[in-house]
């Protein structure tokens, strides 16, 4: 089956801002069998929404229309869609209460204008909205002769998505055949994405049943696999078996089985073999930390580091002796090498990381150009430094060489 | 004028991955006084993409294609927009030679299936595609009665970019009446949204020939400005005068009067002054180091700092007494002060920042909830402390306190 996502709003046609709700609800849908073949952004003009529901009434089955449902004079997707669909609007006094009362609680006086949010489609099954105003709705109806699902939703992430989750997924689940189908979401680290593909084609080409995808995003790369069967069993035996073959062939590339970030695994590695650890950034500026500490929990196994951004610091918090910074530059595999061990002595844990480097745009020489990034990884025994040589801008650099840093972490402790 | 942008590719339509390039292309049609009034997102099937350029045309005169352009039998936007048009197309004796030429200079041989890479509408200019192999296209035609401008634009941003950019700006401003468009960028830090728009919306208002949108994104304002005049000074001379009178409005909540980061701000002011800056970050865990040193030449004036997650490290890097620690705790006013005076020593700086709270979700108690976070800024005479109480999810929480941080510096600076 079918369906069409359309966003409506102004803003979401302008440069700054983009509708993020269609993925959301392209994963539940997708869950369920239901493909998305055509998303539209339209703005607030009559016509033009009433065309852009036109058009989707005469190629799917599955509409789901998202914005416009609020008490502004620009908000018409009430309107649009029973122009489109030929029905009529009723102002629910029900509605209209509650929509005084949730006022009243919040000790605000209702415009008049706001009774708007209480009109209902013909047919329609009003869908509460505990997180705003803007009550959603659904509409199981035909439009000519083909039976056409319907769902109107608030705009705003926090009010669509419980409301999606708790009132729409139940109705499509009995409104549709039904489906089994099983997920897989593979990570590797640090493999191009044409190198990788080319490695596991031959493989997932043999799966004619399982939908796979490959993304790539700063030396990230994501394989999304996707089976429907008549089921459960079926459909996540055949994900799995492929995900086995393709763990096989990328060996220790994959850092996750189960879609967990790299920084998930590198703290859950530590916390099981009882290791610590801190690091010494200097190109990527407290980037590795970031993504650490943005995980709930790391404070267990990692302490913490410095940013040493200056020959000073790189002393004062890493013991870097100043005649290592003199002898062979800030930017050095011996740098980094006294950056990993001097802040594993520092903080005292079992595992240190030192990251110097060239990040660019200004900066490079012929002897050391930007995108020039050495990594340590230091144990108290031995202290393995890598050197790198990255492309692109000062972002794309600071975020390969964290990414880097992070993997060498997990090889170490693997 | 009215345009239409039209992403083709299945990929557009999973959970994973977005059309990111309208926002470019958007940016750019603005400047030349085009409004976009739909976007479409469209798979690979034959009918679905006649049937979305058959729309296009049926209600914009500027429709820009993207995607849909390589070597494989999924590309077909060339005979899509071929069919809609009820043009035809030949292909080029030119362009296969210079497809041929391409691949033996990257010694790679060209299967003849690329040769469709050459084909070409009916009265098209081809643009070409020094980023890669798919050579775009542009159509100045007449559909009905009407004139339409269509732009077939190879998908990846590294080549649609440039090509936009370089061959269709210029054709565009060539077919286009002259307009002349001012824009402003404004940024306020730490004000909610509808505060900023219920202070400013009396003053915009005045101003109905400027076109003003307010983007909020945590704890972060943008007011875009944009206003079309005859002359270019006419057009300035409003988006200027609106932009004084907002700055006057919300005064020192204006960081930024031409669209610059807060990060690049702060950085600015301490060159301007001679400062320099250090930073102890325990629950942003090195997001404040992060964003300033994603500034190229951030080195001159950040020198860096720790990230002190471990009471230990408070103690270590920054100074902070064990006692203060014991007496008040890791989340209080003393250690954020002690951490920011610590640091500020430690690293030789003249100022130093010191926060500590709780990120969450979990580690938070009645006295000291979630949300919880102390600041404190040190210029060696003076340390001030703020505590503030932030809503929301982990990562709310630590950008929230990081752009604080970075605020209150740039306040202490002022």
């Amino acid at each position: 089956m079918n369906a069409e996502i359309i966003a409506i709003g102004s803003e979401l046609l302008t440069p700054w801002r983009q509708d993020t709700n269609s993925l959301f609800v392209t994963e539940r849908l997708n869950k369920l069998g239901v493909n998305v073949i055509f998303k539209t952004i339209v703005g607030d003009r009559p016509k033009h929404l009433v065309d852009a529901v036109r058009n989707a009434l005469g190629r799917t089955d599955v509409i789901v229309v998202m914005g416009g449902l609020g008490p502004t004079e620009d908000d018409l997707t009430r309107e649009a869609v029973a122009e489109a669909l030929k029905i009529t609007i009723k102002r629910n006094p029900e509605l209209i209460a509650q929509l005084y009362t949730r006022a009243a609680q919040r000790r605000m006086t209702m415009p008049r204008n706001n009774e708007k949010q209480a009109d209902v489609l013909e047919g329609a099954t009003v869908l509460e909205n505990p997180k705003g105003s803007a009550p959603g709705q659904w509409l199981d109806t035909v439009y000519g002769t083909h039976r056409k699902l319907v769902m109107l939703l608030p705009g705003p992430p926090s009010e669509l998505k419980p409301m999606f989750d708790a009132q729409c997924v139940p109705r499509l689940k009995d409104a549709l055949p039904p489906r089994f189908i099983a997920t897989r979401v593979l990570k590797a680290a640090l493999i191009a994405e044409s190198q990788a593909d080319a490695r596991i084609a031959p493989i997932y080409g043999q799966f004619t049943d399982v939908d796979t995808t490959i993304l790539a995003h700063l030396g990230d790369i994501q394989v999304n696999l996707l089976c429907t069967k008549p089921t459960m069993e079926l459909a996540q035996a055949r994900v799995d078996a492929l995900a086995n073959r393709l763990e096989e062939e990328l060996d220790d590339l994959v850092y996750s089985s189960h879609g967990e970030r790299l920084e998930q695994i590198v703290l859950f590695y530590l916390e099981m073999k009882g290791a610590t650890l801190s690091v010494a950034e200097s190109c990527t500026g407290g980037l590795i930390s970031q993504r650490l500490t943005s995980i709930s929990g790391s404070s267990r196994s990692f302490f913490g580091g410095a940013v040493v951004y200056s020959n000073e610091l790189k002393s004062e918090f890493a013991n870097v002796p100043p005649s290592v910074l003199e002898r062979h530059g800030a930017v050095s595999k011996e740098t980094a090498e006294a950056l990993a061990e001097g802040i594993r002595e520092r903080c005292d844990t079992t595992l240190g990381v030192g990251v110097t480097g060239i990040a660019g745009p200004t900066g490079g020489t012929e002897e050391k150009p930007v995108g020039l990034v050495y990594i340590g990884v230091s144990d108290g025994k031995k202290t393995d430094v890598v050197e790198r040589r990255f492309t692109g801008d000062r972002g794309r650099i600071r975020s390969y060489a964290a990414q880097t840093a992070l993997d060498l972490v997990r090889r170490k402790l693997m």
